[in-house]
């Protein structure tokens, strides 16, 4: 099988694996607890919280551990309403194409009387630090923005849009769950106030995340409980977890410039490769893309059979983001770079790992073009573009 | 080393270690995935959800999988209050000792204008159907009690209290992440009408858990974002953990009336040894108290230097609740069965497992013995007591 879904999930890889049973077997004492079984769990908590911290160059004091990064983006927006209100400013600014962990809880937050505007990301799925800028108003408290997106791999500007943010006194909160491990990320540099993570994002396990939160910004509890995480993450620390997305950070991290030569050597082959499917177009940015990941529409067929028929060739891939597969929408961000409905329906993401091969790659190529051409010899609508009696997006 | 504070948290068994080991090496899809190692994620999920409805006598679709039990009691809250906030019934009932992730949550809503009753648990810590009874008001929307304390063991009637609850139309969740897989719990017979549980209190990993909620109830999202779990708990599934959670739930209830019948029995004796210690007295109910639990307020000395003596004796034992220890105060549980300040603070909970035997048993009694001893000799509030400068309590 070629498993090219690594923006879903990737394999735990085996220094994750390796921690994680040490871990689930030898350290299993309550970290809050007294006694030396415990204390060594607080160790190993401690020892991940530094490790976490160095990657993404932040304090071990600012690194929240969560079970994932939809926790994590939703305690960050907890936080920052909680702070906007306390002052009087409720305007947030996003995107149209953020994670739904973020959409979703922007539209609670309306609910709630925030005003929220969601920023264009034009066709090639950048927005610009000059469009966050001109959307500062004196009442925002927020702006939230994805490091780079889950589905056409487009990398934003965030240093820019960080250092417009710190200029203007607004909170800076970034989505970096595509990003980190595959592209640096320095909340120094960039400018961040707060960062999510998800480990399963970087061969760490599933149930694992964090959140980085700027030293001095009162964060807010989403889980109210115990007091683990200095009282503001409730809930017995997933030690066992913890380790093993430290471990798989750290291993990922120091084999990051060498992983992303080679994926997006092999990105740029596949998109040269799928590019000759006539009627066919990538979705964002050539360029400022991440390494791994290839985002195509080809007209004139349903996404859905595309990937049925890719997996019976063995090759597992998906039409757009995971967390929203049950949906029968098209994907609301191929509808944000302005694809419109009939094409953004016949869209397949692949998203490689450091592990492919030339061979693989060619054979995704020869599988999707054929898949392609298969599925267009019996499409209706392949049909009607053919006779000209409907005309060509693409 | 002698480990007993299984309430704190427990060490894997072999069914959990090796569906974790099996599956985060082997069923790494995505459940939201189409392609056919994503379906056999989502057919690991499906069987865990059944397997963990059948211990509590409930239906898969009531299973909700959270990151643990206190992000379980945290979303079972929030959906009680937004059902009450839309039929303007603002009041919910609960104990003054409920675990904090109930209470602390709890002052949050009162911050947001419901109105909370804490019930008197009385000092054998057990609160009565009569007490729910006549709490209920027209405005009640919740009552939430807990199936057993975490602290001293305390099995509170939650079948009388939740056919109560369901005469008068209210709903009725009841923390049982102490009870599930140690003493016998039935939602159908038990009248509950939401139920939170958390794996590593019966072998299970950490970060994971569940929520029960019984069909027809509107559940209000803790973490929004993607389409999982029905769209009520956002993020990718733990598919691991939850495996894991299933595996040790389904193997240690399937011991439970065995292990009961060990642990009870040398519960029983352990208490019989400890309370020939001089100015000592059991916390709890003696008889409707966990198999497991044992807790003892001992006059005249501080628990913490009890625990680390027992620490260098090899025991590993807790004063109170593992959530609260970073904490000064006495245990909010012990001051609700009404002990005093200065008893509340010479506190041990021993909370054994179902593989401890007689020796160890006459190893735990020998060394505390020993230990309440030798703090006695040097303990300035135990002298004013022996020269009657202050007066006993117990």
């Amino acid at each position: 099988m070629i498993y090219a879904d690594n923006a879903a999930t990737t394999k735990m890889s085996k220094a994750a694996v390796d921690a994680m049973t040490f871990h689930m077997n030898e350290t299993y004492g309550n970290p809050s607890s007294l006694y030396t079984l415990g204390q060594r769990s607080k160790d190993v908590l401690d020892e991940a919280r530094a490790a976490v911290a160095k990657v993404i160059n932040a304090e071990p004091g600012e690194i929240i551990f969560t079970s994932g990064g939809s926790e994590a983006d939703n305690q960050a927006l907890l936080t920052a309403a909680a702070i906007g209100k306390e002052k009087g400013k409720m305007h947030m600014i996003s995107t149209a194409f953020e994670h739904h962990a973020i959409l979703h809880t922007l539209a609670k937050l309306e609910k709630e009387g925030f005003d929220v505007t969601l920023l264009d990301v034009g066709e090639k799925g950048i927005v610009t630090a000059e469009q966050v800028a001109e959307a500062i108003r004196d009442d925002t408290c927020l702006v939230t923005i994805m490091t780079a997106n889950n589905e056409i791999g487009s990398i934003q500007p965030i240093r820019e849009i960080g250092a417009v943010c710190r200029e203007k006194g607004v909170l800076f909160h970034t989505d970096a769950v595509q990003a980190i491990a595959h592209i640096p990320v320095d909340v120094v540099a960039d400018n961040i106030d707060m960062l999510s993570s998800s480990a399963h994002k970087y061969h760490g396990p599933k149930g694992s995340g964090f959140l980085y939160v700027k030293k001095g910004i009162k964060i807010s509890n989403l889980i109210e409980g115990g007091a683990q995480e200095r009282g503001k993450r409730a809930g017995t620390e997933n030690v066992p977890g913890i380790a093993a997305m430290a471990a798989a950070l750290t291993d990922t991290y120091s084999n990051m410039e060498k992983n992303a030569e080679v994926m997006s050597s092999m990105r740029d082959y596949i998109i040269a490769g799928l590019s000759e499917i006539p009627h066919s177009a990538l979705n964002g940015d050539a360029e400022r893309r991440l390494p791994g990941n290839i985002n195509f529409c080809f007209e004139g067929i349903e996404g859905e059979s595309l990937l049925l028929l890719l997996d019976d060739k063995g090759i597992a891939a998906s039409s757009g983001s995971a967390c929203t597969s049950g949906s029968l929408d098209p994907s609301h961000v191929l509808l944000a770079i302005g694809r419109v409905h009939d094409v953004a329906h016949g869209s397949l993401r692949l998203s490689i790992g450091e592990d492919i091969t030339k061979d693989q790659a060619d054979y995704i190529i020869s599988s999707v073009k054929e898949v392609v051409e298969y599925l267009r010899s019996f499409s209706p609508i392949w049909r009607d573009l053919m006779e000209g009696k409907k005309e060509f997006i693409l």
